[in-house]
């Protein structure tokens, strides 16, 4: 018998479709991926080619000569940085113009590298990147919200080979930031406590959905996780905004990230993911009813004419054994 | 500059993103499709291969004996039909069984079709086995909640080339649903008029992305579009119940909803698509607030990161350039 579960967080519901269930090894990727270069002349994020990218805005130096991590305007940004946010209101129509900041975060200067792969210390400073571009974007104050994510492989919407993340700044408040914010202030408004602080106490308290956690973060898939290996990284210490980390967390949450990333990396053989940081601007930080997060989705299955009508998912894999299966994949030592 | 378009009847923000925009026919598949005989012996929805399907539910006889369209049970349904609706609240968690129904719907004996390349008279009957098996699902009182659609091609999320459509119905409301509802309902009570008449109305007065249309039906690439030939089927007459359209009806929706599948079959060299049918239940059709419609996504292009971690969509077509190579079409005759 499948099972419907409720996401408290979201108000979203998944059915948990256990016959069709495939087990946790049959989501592995199996594809044959290129053996690539550490240096690719062609590639324009790798060194040498830094003329190649728009005008640089940070970077992270090594120690010496050249850098480490790199944040540059997008050369094909979505939105553009020169105008003003005045709307539109032509009778029942809204528009305004597409303003707002678009950079790629290059994640190393090694072409064929991978996340999951870094170097601790370097995890940490491409985080402390995200970090420094979060806050730097909500100077600007005609952006209303900001995110940082990641495409990782072809079926996460990247042919670019060589790691790197991207952070968005537009002047509006997308709609499902102000769903998750309803929800959020209702249950506050109710029960008197932030969502998002229970919804990890259970976590942990059960903790049958738990992958890995230290002093500052935990990685588990949620109880109604959209599709197999859903994770959600939540700050342990309640607070609405991501650039309000201190750096002995950013190193925290660079531990647990490349844990969960090896475990899916050597788990699942090289999935294709994206991940988002989903946060409040720096100004709203104090809001106690809201809690940044990260929520990472591996593109195993494909969502299709059902996701599409209903905002509701399949899950085709129980949570507490893609959980279990990650909890024991053997990494490397 | 991009622009940033609001679309009221869901509360989404579109970046249209003219500068990334390509012309219209960037967007055409060019995939080689393989040449399929009219009858595979090996298709369970092949005729002569009816008792390889759960017991049909539904079925139009074709006049010389066998059939035109068939619903049967989906033999990897996502939901099972045995059990009872009882929300089980565990603490902070609320789960049920997962109950429901799940039919697969056969739009036509012929192996090798696709709907746009349907006779009417055939796409006629498959919409009445809609309308059946929608008024039917609805007879069960322990489901809530039912959404027809098609799932065309591997890019839309179906392996199975045999011509079909899914019905499913479930014992909850999807939180898209309740979202859908709630943005309708604070404007039928702000306003005091159905959110989509006036969506129609505007979209026939303007003009520029209407497609097709005749007395009852009218197909357009919305204001917003969240993506490339997004389009929209909206009854001229106001209901909130798929299940309420009428025999003429149904066949003025047949011409239109022809007519735009061969545009998008011609012009873009048959793309992947889903469509869906949003719909309250029989039991809600008189509500003023809420109206039916058919949503359908070419699948042309690949959402990411962005996408998935604010649900604003970046649409790279201009929907009134859409609209215009779809209008300007050459069909055949």
């Amino acid at each position: 018998m499948p099972e419907i579960r409720s996401n408290p967080v979201t108000g979203d519901w998944v059915i948990i479709a256990t016959e069709r269930a495939r087990r946790p090894e049959e989501f592995t990727q199996k594809r044959h991926k290129a053996v690539l270069p550490p240096l690719a002349p062609e590639c324009p994020f790798c060194p040498g080619n830094e003329a190649q990218t728009p005008a640089e805005q940070f970077r992270v130096a090594a120690p010496g000569g050249g850098w480490l991590v790199r944040s540059v305007p997008n050369r094909y940004a979505a939105l553009t940085p020169e105008g003003t946010v005045e709307r539109h209101v032509n009778g029942f129509r809204t528009c305004l113009d597409g303003i707002g900041l678009h950079e790629v975060i290059l994640e190393t200067p090694a072409h064929n590298l991978t996340m999951a792969l870094l170097p601790l210390s370097q995890l940490e400073q491409v985080l402390q990147t995200y970090r420094h571009r979060f806050r730097a974007f909500y100077k600007d104050r005609r952006i209303e919200h900001v995110i940082l994510f990641k495409n990782y492989g072809e079926a996460a919407g990247t042919s670019l080979i060589h790691p790197h993340s991207q952070i968005v700044g537009m002047p509006v408040l997308p709609s499902q930031l102000r769903a998750r914010l309803e929800e959020a202030l209702r249950h506050w408004g109710n029960v008197g406590e932030c969502l998002y602080c229970r919804t990890l106490d259970e976590e942990l308290r059960d903790g049958t959905r738990v992958i890995a956690q230290n002093a500052s973060f935990a990685a588990f898939v949620p109880y109604a996780a959209l599709s197999p290996f859903h994770i959600w990284f939540f700050p342990k210490r309640h607070s609405a905004d991501f650039g309000d980390v201190t750096d002995n967390q950013l190193a925290d949450l660079a531990a647990v990230l490349r844990e969960v990333l090896l475990r899916l990396y050597v788990g699942l053989e090289d999935p294709d993911y994206n991940f988002v940081i989903r946060s409040l601007s720096p100004q709203e930080g104090a809001v106690k009813y809201f809690h940044w997060y990260i929520s990472l989705i591996p593109r195993v299955t494909k969502s299709a004419g059902f996701e599409l009508g209903t905002g509701m998912f399949i899950n085709t894999a129980l949570p507490e054994r893609s959980a279990e299966f990650l909890r024991g994949v053997a990494l490397p030592a």
